[in-house]
């Protein structure tokens, strides 16, 4: 476990579970084509491909409805590459749920009946009226007819979604401002502010807002309220969770507090060391503001000794996170696997996707 | 145990486990709507919309789509009334799979790329050229990611069923004409027959077929193939898997024997009593024919003492299996409840879902 930085109290046994399951919810967020927010993507237009890309990728082993691998403008992979690395390694079964992706995903997946593509918050209303209840309600039930015996790792990929976050858990109260996350080493906090402030503005949102659904529906996006939803279903039938990712879970969090839902010592967060260890953000802090009881685990990887330049990146604040990559390498921490083990699964797996092996 | 019957030699262990899934798969064929071919619906076009209406009634405890729960055209409620019962006793997970249904349902539920509603074998091809192949590749993905410790029970919901399962089964080379069961007392064998022979002659198939694909492409359905494939991607991850149907899982396992799958000891059917014991039809007859290693469980029930009359007729030979109900009731047996137990959680389940409790 040396790898692993624990903050706060886990529950104990959660990751010795051989009942875990990995839930990678997807979505998209018109918010991510405004020039500047998101690098989930080798444009702003195309970060609307990436979730359904990522998941193909991740489920199928390649990209199927565009034979390219999500990156960022400047070449550097999706945060896929490491999860499916490490869930070759967990060997777990594995569930995509398309709450509002702008492309269908060519692999099988659940969808979701009230799946829509989020607005652009800056200039629309995310969700039609009363769609964010239906989601929430709609993943709360997936959850009850899983939720049987099973724990779960929660992932997402969603451009643009750290923006969205950042409005939700503004909208409720909570200071959010210059602390939420970015794949971008240059995180672009002013303009997210502003996108933000002018979906208040558009909206009529002031925080802090009561009406979580109404709040949803106007500055937030299809899939933390999804996420949410889950959560609400999975905790109602006994399992654990660990939220995979970075502030956007906060979101997540800032929703159920809202809601009023009891998380039961049954709620943690995984990520990596590259997003809490970022001087641009702050998920501990953020995680202390909205819900001081749920531990924070974080894997301190680096691909410092890494065949492949795209993967050093990483290692130089770019992506950090994302399609439940970073709860998935501390769950494989957890689990005893050592560091050099999973640099070389995901070597081995970067290598396979570029078409020749790492050296 | 003293309501289960068992035909061959089960493998040790396989109920014990608690690593249980329900997958249900659901499809539409327009052959259902040959009137006389299926009593599945309360009229021949009415069948086109049950397996969604089951499938939201056994996620969500009632249809949304429509506010009415499938019956025959006496009134005889869906099956799925006996599978949602077992399943709360169960407790286990449970994946609805839409491989073509004509409506889709208003849950959350796991999307095929390629569904397609079958056509109706007797004036057109089942599917578009290398759709049933895609189906089949499809499923086995969706197990591959899904078989990680776990094991499964396979329902379906497809009125017209064990028409294409006949059609299916004579096309690979079985004698199965006279010997598919119905959810009518009065199974119309003459008609299902002609069905098929029309569809043989129009699409210029001669038994025994030796393309799986172009014989399904043309003469099957979506639901069959995918279950195969289903059961082979479960297979390679080494799970292991209870078909919780009657005939028409005849029909996977030729598919699966034509394609060269080998079983491994590892399936099993698991049926009603009053499918196994219907003298219309020869259950075991067919599985020896096909599978003859394939055990069979046969769950004894019966309604007699129900104060519902609609229940009465399961006894008469109406309905018998559909939706996993066969399959769960084995498995409630092996798993040691009693019959009555039983009998009382369904009177329960028909009492809340008409609207008033079972004396």
């Amino acid at each position: 476990m040396g790898w692993l930085r624990v903050h706060g109290s886990p529950s104990p046994g959660f990751h010795a579970g051989d009942r875990l399951a990995l839930v990678v919810f997807i979505a998209s967020t018109r918010t991510s084509t405004i020039p500047g927010i998101s690098v989930a993507g080798p444009s702003p237009e195309a970060t609307l491909y990436t979730p359904a890309l990522d998941v193909e990728y991740l489920v199928a082993g390649r990209p199927i409805t565009f034979n390219v691998i999500p990156v960022t403008p400047e070449g550097i992979p999706t945060p896929a590459l490491i999860s499916r690395a490490a869930l070759k390694l967990l060997n777990i079964p594995t569930l995509i749920v398309d709450v509002g992706s702008f492309l269908e995903p060519k692999i099988p997946h659940t969808r979701m009946p009230s799946r829509s593509v989020g607005g652009s918050i800056d200039s629309e209303d995310a969700l039609a009226e009363g769609v964010s209840k239906k989601l929430f309600e709609e993943s709360r039930l997936l959850a009850s007819t899983l939720s049987k015996g099973l724990d779960f790792i929660v992932g997402e990929s969603m451009p643009g979604g750290t923006t969205t976050a950042l409005s939700i858990m503004e909208a409720l109260g909570y200071k959010a401002r210059f602390r939420v996350s970015s794949a971008s080493p240059s995180n672009p906090h002013d303009l997210k502010v502003r996108v933000v402030e002018r979906a208040f503005k558009r909206s009529n949102i002031n925080p802090p807002e009561r009406d979580v659904f109404k709040t949803i529906d106007r500055v937030g996006d299809p899939l933390h309220i999804s996420i949410a939803g889950f959560l609400s279903g999975a905790l109602e039938g006994g399992s654990k969770i660990l939220l995979a990712g970075g502030t956007q879970m906060c979101a997540v969090l800032a929703i159920l507090k809202s809601l009023g839902v009891e998380l039961g010592g049954r709620v943690m967060v995984g990520t990596t060391g590259w997003l809490v260890n970022d001087s641009q953000s702050d998920m501990r802090g953020l995680l202390n503001d909205i819900a001081p009881e749920v531990p924070l685990l974080a894997a301190e990887m680096d691909f410092s000794d890494s065949p492949f330049e795209g993967l050093k990146y990483y290692d130089k604040g770019y992506v950090k996170e994302g399609v439940g990559s970073g709860g998935l390498l501390t769950v494989l921490a957890v689990k005893g696997w050592s560091k050099g083990d999973v640099k070389r699964a995901v070597y081995g797996e970067y290598g396979r996707v570029m078409g020749y092996e790492a050296r």
